[in-house]
């Protein structure tokens, strides 16, 4: 008899990659095919077509064979020249690494220092903007969605911000763990470049990613001087599918972000957001119910700039996060994130976007439960008991029944349950 | 009753990408996993070292989620300076792309002019070496098989004109379309910089592309000026799953390229590359005997310059090679290469590489044979006729008996068919 033999499957809860829906898999199960033949250009251009109200602009996407930051890096060098200034509002990890892309490309980066709890502060990125009279700084970086620090920065409030300071800076914006979880409106927000990838809201295997573009930031890239090829706009703006891809198009992803579209088509860009906001509550409920000041607790210290998509939770100061990760992984099978740069050993993230319904987070918030309990942290109360009567409670058009039984449980009384 | 129904399979015979085997569909075919857990760190650690037998190197392998046209920006970027001269023997379409990409990257090419039509001189390579005495040019730029042409140019040879000038120069080649096809030795060799992708001789999906580095070219990266982030080798140069891959790592086609790698190394590169040299030869048998004045040709005059994965047919002047590629594919459901650049129109590709035997291959040239009499074509003789008799008598293990059936049909008679 061995105890090492797993049975049943991994709850997928990194933060990207997230779980492929079984019908994107076998969308992408398939041979290869000449990728400059009329089916395959059919398809490809109805994905470029069809990412367009994925990101709600009216703007040009490209679409890139490489991870997100392969589209960090499109975005910049396509707007920036050597010796330009931006202003990177501090959220976390990926905030810092897209400046450090900057800085490595030759761009002077300047930071909005942030404690790495909070979202940005919006009054902050207009005081520093209102001072720049000159309009030394070309563009503010922000990151929707921080996957390390899992906090949510108000994008649209951070536009209003520029306008206000009545700075004519580019707009870019990291949407990679935000697109197809969270609201975006690109256009509406003013957004001039938004980066997304594959891997995440998109429910796809990870190796796309895209870069949407406003006519503003398409007029600015024709000045922009840092070095490009692969990434290039210019090069890449066209219906060929040779040249629009930079080479041969990476056919099976396309395939599936086809399939992928389709479902979010099919759900609808409000509902998955509702569902997110639904699903993450849950989540936060768990969390909120496990807290003590001796154990877990959330890394967001505002409710509201807690992110649909991933929350980072800070383990007590004798608990190293990826203990939690590994325990968790090893005996619930569920995969966890672990805490990044200064968060280090010292948090974990549980990712929930994608392809995600109730019992997958109540199954993951139980593996974490146990796991936590294992590990002999003090948890305040059942996290994965109150994140299952939220979501009892907040079923899509079941709302009165519920609550009736909530009521009726709470009372613990059966006899006075009605069905008004 | 309707006639626009397919049934069976595509023959995909374009050069790249290429028959995806079913056991790397399959190993394709799974749930996205955490790409930081120990699992797919190993798997991953594995495909890295394994891939430098591959390019028979005992230097550095980098491993890029892009096209090959990454991994080509990523071997001049690493590498190079704005200004610095670079020397591109022309052998066609893509000695002159990867070219125009080292001159968008501000770097100062030469072209070493070439007809297109055969493969690359070493004494002129060696001559224009010998007369840059101050060693203003930094690498020779090679690319092995071109695949708009079906060139394939002697690698070895090259690097002795190189020795021979005794210049310093970085030596740089482009094996996408002849890795795991065609014999290749990076070290043996003196490539500096071997450049590959994964959905030609890997016989995987587009998506993947690598460098692999000698320590040469290492230590010249270390003051190449040309601004990169994503490239960046210093920034890949860890075992950090994270930071390797720049980002989400491209899991499934790691789990494509390690049953690839399995695949090549259960058949052996040697046995690899004696396949497509007969596979190859067969191809060229076929178009020898179709071949007229007014009918078909090989672009490839020289028959040892002619590639062992590609090869690209001159169309007669008053047939478009396009015609050829949309007939063969809608009424054979045969799927070719189409002419390049200055060979738009005048020709059509057959790929022959990868996951490919002596059927497909004769399946293949069966279509294109019917496709070329539809069309109008006068065909000097049968060339699958041709090519079934040369796959039959080259069949390995099989030399003696077939080479007696082979004069016994010869003679019409088969009385005297002897065992010896």
């Amino acid at each position: 008899m061995t105890t090492s033999i797993k049975r049943g499957r991994n709850f997928l809860h990194t933060p990207g990659p997230t779980n492929i829906p079984e019908r994107i898999l076998r969308a992408m199960n398939r041979p290869a095919v000449d990728f400059m033949a009329p089916e395959f250009v059919t398809i490809s251009r109805s994905v470029f077509a069809d990412l367009k109200p994925v990101f709600r602009t009216e703007g040009t996407v490209f679409l890139y064979s490489s991870s997100g930051h392969g589209a960090w890096e499109a975005a910049l060098a396509n707007t920036l020249s050597p010796g330009d200034k931006v202003l990177v509002p501090e959220t976390g990890n990926f905030s810092t690494n897209w400046g450090k892309m900057a800085a490595s490309l030759g761009v002077e980066v300047e930071t909005l220092p942030g404690d790495w709890r909070r979202a940005v502060d919006p009054a902050a990125i207009e005081a520093r903007l209102a001072e720049d009279s000159n309009h030394e700084i070309r563009a503010v970086m922000l990151v929707h969605v921080d996957t390390a620090t899992a906090t949510s920065s108000d994008v649209a409030a951070v536009r209003r911000a520029i306008d206000t300071a009545n700075h004519p800076c580019l707009y870019l914006v990291d949407t990679i763990a935000s697109l197809a979880c969270a609201e975006f409106r690109m256009d509406e927000w003013g957004v001039d470049v938004a980066v997304g990838a594959s891997q995440k809201g998109l429910m796809c295997p990870p190796g796309v990613a895209f870069t949407a573009v406003s006519d503003k930031a398409m007029k600015a890239s024709q000045s922009a001087g840092i070095s490009r090829s692969y990434w290039n706009w210019a090069e890449r703006f066209t219906e060929n599918n040779y040249i629009r891809f930079c080479g041969t198009a990476p056919i099976h992803l396309v395939y599936g972000l086809r399939e992928a579209l389709d479902m979010i088509f099919e759900e609808g860009l409000d509902a998955i957001a509702a569902r997110h906001v639904r699903l993450s509550s849950a989540v936060h409920k768990a969390i909120e119910t496990w807290s003590r000041p001796d154990g877990v607790r959330f890394n967001a210290v505002e409710p509201a700039e807690r992110a649909v998509s991933v929350t980072t939770i800070l383990t007590p100061e004798n608990l190293d996060g990826e203990e939690v990760r590994r325990f968790a992984r090893e005996h619930f099978d569920v995969s966890l994130g672990g805490g990044l740069a200064k968060l280090q050993g010292k948090a974990f993230r549980i990712g929930h976007m994608g392809d995600l319904n109730a019992p997958m987070v109540i199954g993951a918030l139980g593996g974490v439960e146990a796991t936590l309990m294992q590990l002999g942290v003090p948890l305040a109360d059942s996290g994965v008991a109150a994140a299952t009567r939220y979501l009892a409670d907040t079923l899509p058009g079941h709302e009165r029944s519920n609550a009736a039984f909530s009521r009726a449980t709470a009372r613990g009384t059966s006899a006075s349950v009605t069905a008004a």
